[in-house]
């Protein structure tokens, strides 16, 4: 028999795909990636069992995403559009890789998820798996015909559920759909689809009005995040609302809570003007926006993606140090940072001394870098007898 | 006999400028620009005119700035290594342009000012003054050996002032320097130039704890900026402290306030993603970056800034629409966005309806994404088998 | 019943498609675009007639093809990969303009062609399409399964095309693929496929050995290519053999003749370097390079070629001369140029002079720029006693 | 006494700069570098001791050119302005590495060369010099008022040569400037300064007219380049004639003379491109862009150019292989090529058979990359009935 390793939430759409597998004949091993969500894999295990899944595994990635992916995405500075710090994004591969070892440990031939044909998530698993074993075969429900035209509606879902004997959960389901993990929450889909309402206040599971926070200290990357997601998350750190583009080509609106790795974005980003050679801060920000695109779209597992790791990787060697942040109220503000590897020299750079510049440089540096803008607009016929052409005419202040 | 247009602020070292430039034998006519700074223009005039200048001329371009400098920075996007909103290096042009209009009108064949040789606004004057008129000749006291030697430090400069009757501020000089206009204030040097020690909380001037703000419409950008500056400094917006690359190659560390451009910034970033296909948004980010740094060298007036401000305001033309802000406590948090021009189409978007896509559509578009990624890690002997060499050999969590 | 425009070529595989899309029932009307390659079209015509097309037609896109794709791509300086000139690139867009006319012009819901599911054209083809009407459907018989699985290689067309009274060109088939047209010919599969392989010289239709050229003066677009393409063509211009990089992830090897386009290619270049600023030039290769991507993947009609075309043309406006190209035996060598709108300035770079320009001011413009340089040395401990372990200790000349 | 030590040619202007810093009190060591240029070094060194030198060391530098500079050029693929190989761009800081260390064993403080106030080289040699010794101190007499109001021409300097004993050559200066090295030769100045001129035939010395080529195998880097040079050389290979933009702001015309390196340019292109992934290519097209100017610009050891020739190492780890060639009367052509660790694929890319990818694909990859296009153009009121706006409405060919 054909052995599907599927990708299990406990949900309806998972546990109903798990029975239809069943039905078509599969051995259907559930998988579970415990990344830091709030879950009740012992509940979601019986459920699958119930169900017919012939094995479940819940694996703990926590540290190892944390290390592995959270870490180098601070490093690397990839952010996305400007805004989304990638959460899901970065966990998407992260739980590929262990989906991928359960694959092996099972001897299995496919694999399936519940994603759907018109998100990202289905477009990051699958990259990663057949980067991770370019023979593995996909069964993505939503987008097998038969599959589709039997469950038109959550209503079929229902129905399908009821005739089965799977449980469904007693509470009505959030008007939103919401993935979580130790990095972030992001809520998205239902009501939020229109992005001119704002998102409803007790949509925030991870960020809340400010308490006071403990003073320790930690070494553990997992328990530096879990202290920041904490204290972030009390000062109400890391809410973002935006509508972003995705890689099919829609846009789409998102709700994002990532308050520890806020913290972490600021503070690295801060330290890293600090220590960087002004050039290589260019460069490197050049391809940090390259990576954040290769993550958004699932190329994590790539070859693009690992050499720009590389270089990226390459530029943090000096970075160092120690930033100081006051979290205020949803504010991350860098007061100070403090570094052995900085390139910042406070006696060169003092106003008060001459120091060990000659005063009269600037005045060559300015003169040749001039050149070529009196050469231009001479040769464009701007002199000054056209400044005004430029100016609005300024008035004049009265003044005695 | 020469005539000199010395930008004039009142403080002691152009005071001083002033008196040296007349010693020297030129005539001067002092230039001041009202850019929005909290300033007696009135007392620095009678000042300059007791020392000797033989004419002093105040121009009001606080209207010209916010039109034609403060909007298209903030439709073109600019920000300089991720964080300062320019509010220095725009404003250094636009004086520059009402400083060339006297030197016109006064028929002078020099400028002067009190720039120091370390410092970016010496190069972004002069580079705006040689592009605006490339025949002009400029006087920098700060880069002549003369004048250099004369006056090593602060002392020299107040013994000057006292032996020439020059009035000095009876009030103690702040322990730093100050920048300011009605886009924002900057405060760099001093006691601020070491990095590792937080500003002191007395230093800000525009921005304040949270009150009470009214209920207006404001149509002249003039007024619209003046009324955010006010909301934005009483929510505590916009506040920053950072250490950033000098075009002169050196760091340096400022803090700055920026209350109100910083609402119009995210407000507009977040229009602009809503409304723009996403192959122009990354266009425009990479253009968006390098003109940042023209602004911040000092190339407002060069041919690559004009070019690229075309093309930038090009890509401008769909991006209308309304965007709601919540100010609070330092945040500034976009909530909802409307816009008639935007690409977002909820119906398409939408989880819940296979809509005008085909569902199965995706499976061919990874199909083909992952052909590329089979191929390397077939050709780099990554396969099934050592997926484990890449993972943590995850731990499973025990259940029942 | 229902209509298909089909892009026919008068060839085998077009011809079994055509009946094909007769016997599931559409009425076909078969479209040729005369883009320059020499084609019997009189004959093509009346064989798709006798197999059954209702109406064929065959419209003349050269001329625009020049003005309107050859020549903007000349401006804007596309080359896919550093080397090719994306002569087919250029004319699936154009090709597809004329065809989508014809769908309106008489009515239909559907277009076919015959392009495989590996390559690029199906891609180039309907990208086109669905941008210029995005309500076309489209028939692509070669990723249609009943389709491939009838056909399963030539021989399965070959007895179709019998059973058909389907005529088959006498003409043994070149053992490759070939696209030709005014601007360029490709060669690509078949015997080409092994990259360790020269291509025969018999391939080349295009290019010769060296013989006189006639000296005439053109001024239509078209006109002019043609006059290039001869000339070119007679003094071995513009071939080469590449390996490229597909939209679809696939390597292909493919072999181009280009003369024509190579020479004006070759002058354009000079001249704008000779006429455009610096920088510009720097931001028009970013731009440049970006717009071969999208011409390369088939998105000439999209909101992002669109935009990257305006910036581009922007770039151009100064971008007037003569430039002096000598032709010889493959080469095209630029001996000389003249332009009024250039800001090479003879006088100015004189070595003999000092002319206009201050000969101290380097001193200062090498020392601001060595600022960086030297702190950071300094910062990593490289100094006068490293400079051995930098260099291999030179060895020195024995000399008397 | 101070030590300085001179970059030494032997012509008119290095001895009258020698004889000069003797006159201003310094002790002279003379440097020469041995880049592969023809030279008579003895009468050289017998010049400089004859007029006053306390030393002069030549040093060997070619082999360490071409295996630390030349190789990593190609392996870079670092070009400036699309044509430019960068010949002496690259030999300024590998000479300076030796002069350096020849300051450090002759224990000096100063450096002195003979480069002007416009140039590249001053820039190229300076930088190098205080990045590998900070501390260094840089005589540079054509930017030192005293000496260029005493040598306002060439007049000057004869007249002092002959003054001071100076022996002047008895030929006829060339009515340009030459530089030349194993790399390349470089032609600028005197007559060539008129871009509207083309260079003179007899201006050409490192290529000729074809001859017969032995066939022989090299290993050693400098042994393979020379014997390229020479190949190359007898066919024509690698003359270009641009204009192009100094660091200054200049734009200056150059002729140059690349033969090897133009043949070893073109090689390892191709076999990038077939080997590289194409995203890595991509990226490394930026990067090696960017290196490109650091080179010319003179920041060969800065930390962006030790960072980013770092990335572009590691993205050479699987580019190997053989790449055919054929030199013709100017032309390389690259015939051909084989690669152990290319991604080319010629089963999957194969037109005959459908392979391993299904056929069917396309078709979702197509569709997916269009949602955006449709959208865009609906949005944007482009549908079907607008076409003939956007086309010439096409001729139709009159047929039968």
């Amino acid at each position: 028999m054909e052995k599907v390793v599927l990708a299990y939430s406990g949900g309806l759409d998972t546990s109903c795909i798990l029975k239809w597998l069943l039905e078509k004949g599969y051995e259907v091993i559930c998988f579970m990636a415990d990344v830091g969500q709030d879950e009740d894999f012992q509940a979601a295990r019986d459920k699958a069992l119930k169900i017919g899944a012939s094995e479940v595994v819940v694996k703990d990635v926590k540290a190892h995403f944390v290390e592995h992916f959270v870490w180098p995405a601070i490093r690397m500075g990839v952010i996305y559009e400007k805004r989304y710090l990638l959460g899901t994004s970065l966990a998407r591969p992260c739980i590929t890789l262990a989906l991928m070892e359960t694959v092996k440990e099972f001897n299995c031939q496919f694999i399936s998820h519940g994603a759907t044909g018109k998100g990202n998530d289905q477009i990051r698993f699958e990259l990663s798996a057949y980067a991770l074993n370019p023979e593995i075969k996909v069964l993505a429900p939503w987008r097998i015909p038969e599959f589709c035209e039997r469950f038109e509606g959550r209503n079929d879902l229902l129905e399908y559920a009821k005739n089965n004997n799977i449980p469904v959960a007693a509470t009505t389901k959030a008007p939103w759909s919401m993935d979580a993990n130790i990095m972030h929450i992001s809520y998205e889909s239902g009501i939020l689809e229109d992005p001119s309402q704002p998102g409803p206040e007790d949509l925030f599971q991870m960020t809340k009005s400010p308490q006071n926070a403990p003073n320790n200290q930690y070494v553990q990357p997992l328990h530096i995040l879990q202290f920041l997601n904490q204290i972030g998350g009390e000062h109400g750190i890391g809410r973002i609302d935006i509508v972003e583009n995705r890689f099919v080509g829609l846009k789409s609106r998102g709700i994002y809570e990532t308050p520890g790795c806020k913290i972490l974005y600021e503070a690295h980003q801060d330290l890293e003007v600090y220590c960087l050679d002004r050039e290589i801060l260019r460069v490197k920000s050049l391809l940090s926006e390259r990576m954040a695109e290769y993550v958004y779209n699932g190329f994590w597992f790539s070859p693009e993606a690992e050499y720009v790791k590389k270089c990226l990787d390459e530029s943090q060697k000096s970075v160092n140090g120690r930033v100081t942040v006051e979290l205020f109220k949803g504010n991350v503000l860098v007061v100070a940072r403090e570094s052995l590897s900085s390139l910042y020299n406070q006696e060169l750079v003092s106003m008060n001394a001459h120091g060990q510049l000659n005063y009269t440089a600037a005045t060559g540096f300015i003169e040749i870098n001039s050149i070529r803008l009196k050469e231009h607009y001479r040769a464009h016929g701007v002199t000054a007898n056209n400044v005004k052409g430029l100016s609005r005419n300024f008035s004049r202040v009265k003044l005695n």
